[in-house]
């Protein structure tokens, strides 16, 4: 099985799951929006969580809460991201964004359930019998997703579009890092902290591949095809914001992105060939189309 | 010491502890607005918490976490409602409100790492050393502040108004029971969850109040002076919303909430003389002026 069916094949798990969970919840117009929040995307967070839970031989019926709710943060706040006030995006994933379908109210309210919905799955006994390693899973989770994580970089993205110069390499670095690598490197690292091992040998894999992956999309946003990403690109150059590209040029970036994929890929050694999908998975963020 | 200098005081440590936290987290527009932003209310969910706390005796030093937990999500709930696609309110607490002061993307944001937050505090060994019990804050939050608790008050409040007939008092009670009452619930309930003892004993007194708090405040919301709630009244009136008062009269709606007082203190007699302050935060519930 390749690598994109694999990821495909694992991301309807999880959104399975979470339609699943949220069919407990009525019929009001919000949970809908909910469901079609966590509908549609590529599902790499969850994926990750899987795959590094995987590696230390935890099961995908113990491992799935975690990626659902990583997925939930996710789909939270991009949610929140396509907002009139944000980035004002009316398409996501190919079809209108939440506000667009039902309204903004709804699109605030229905991100604000998702981030608490996150929280609610870690902390049931299926994620993990122990409640230490739950907590674990929390308060990691709550550090990268809060105001010194992803919302942090969400934050600083919009402080850019108004900053007096263009942000530097280390600057869009560090945003990045907080935007999506705080994400990206929880995922990973989630499988270990649900077998109760130490998670820094996931933590370098992790890092480069949250650059890669936020180098990979600038690059898309020059290169990609709308109808394919399913969204509206191009919009970093029309805003005159600094990206990977402008500051590194285009093929600078490739070259970037490609040199942090192998990294990624030798910080896997210790695991050898178990954990070829997780390489095949930092291949995938700068081949991919969407 | 009387009732409200004993909540105030209680307040004023909560939002200490939350200005403190808060110092960690660098000088960024968001995290000046997070600030601003559990700053000046009147703290009565995290009183109930530490009371509710006391009763079982558990520490402040201990049941404060919690406590600023719940602040943090009530303060969440706020700045979102506030927003000008939610209840579009320019003042709260005598103060502008975060979007008017900073702008929309930025109190989008802190009040999506403000719930965060909340999570965060609860996840700490400080709030209780038992992980298991720090779980069960988790959980029970999430529950009450997502999509089955406040956030599906908070829709079922904005369906009404444009509902094509006003709510009827079943109606108008359960939106209530979401919206204002898990919170208020989740907050007496703790102190018996910090304790690892069953938190029922205090479920009836806690029922009964969140639902004469949500009374004082439609009657607040007709009889107050807008100076002194620090917030504009005689919106759902303008709006043609039905409310407690709508429903059941001034007079019938006081006399509601007297009973629901009288049914709180009530729920408290198995802990006699040490409950003293709970009964009184009941009774200011429906004295208080803001």
């Amino acid at each position: 099985m390749n690598f994109q069916t694999a990821l495909a094949e694992a991301a309807g798990r999880v959104q399975a799951c979470l339609a699943t969970e949220l069919r407990g919840y009525g019929s009001e117009p919000i949970i809908d929006a909910m469901r079609y929040a966590v509908t549609g995307g590529k599902g790499l967070r969850g994926f990750l969580v899987m795959e590094s839970a995987r590696l230390h031989g935890v099961s995908e019926s113990q491992s799935i809460w975690a990626a659902a709710a990583v997925e939930a943060v996710h789909a939270y706040s991009l949610v929140h991201d396509d907002l009139p006030a944000m980035d004002d995006d009316d398409l996501r994933r190919g079809q209108p964004t939440v506000h667009v379908k039902w309204d903004e109210a709804t699109a605030i309210l229905a991100g604000d359930a998702l981030q608490t919905l996150a929280f609610d799955l870690l902390a049931r006994e299926g994620c993990a019998r122990d409640p230490a390693r739950r907590v674990a899973l929390i308060a990691t989770l709550a550090e990268a997703a809060g105001a010194r994580g992803m919302v942090l970089g969400q934050a600083q993205d919009i402080a850019a579009e108004t900053a007096a110069a263009p942000l530097t390499l280390a600057q869009i670095t560090e945003l990045q890092a907080n935007k999506t690598g705080a994400l990206i490197r929880w995922s990973a690292e989630a499988g270990a902290r649900l077998a109760g091992a130490d998670p820094a040998p996931l933590s370098a894999y992790a890092t480069a591949l949250g650059l890669a992956f936020q180098i990979a999309d600038d690059i898309l946003d020059v290169e990609g095809d709308a109808e394919t990403a399913g969204k509206r690109l191009r919009k970093d150059e029309d805003a005159g914001k600094a990206t990977f590209v402008s500051l590194l040029g285009l093929e600078g970036a490739k070259a970037r992105a490609a040199a942090l994929v192998e990294e990624a890929e030798e910080a896997l050694s210790p695991f050898g060939a178990t954990a070829e999908t997780l390489r095949a998975a930092a291949r995938f963020v700068i081949a991919r189309e969407k």
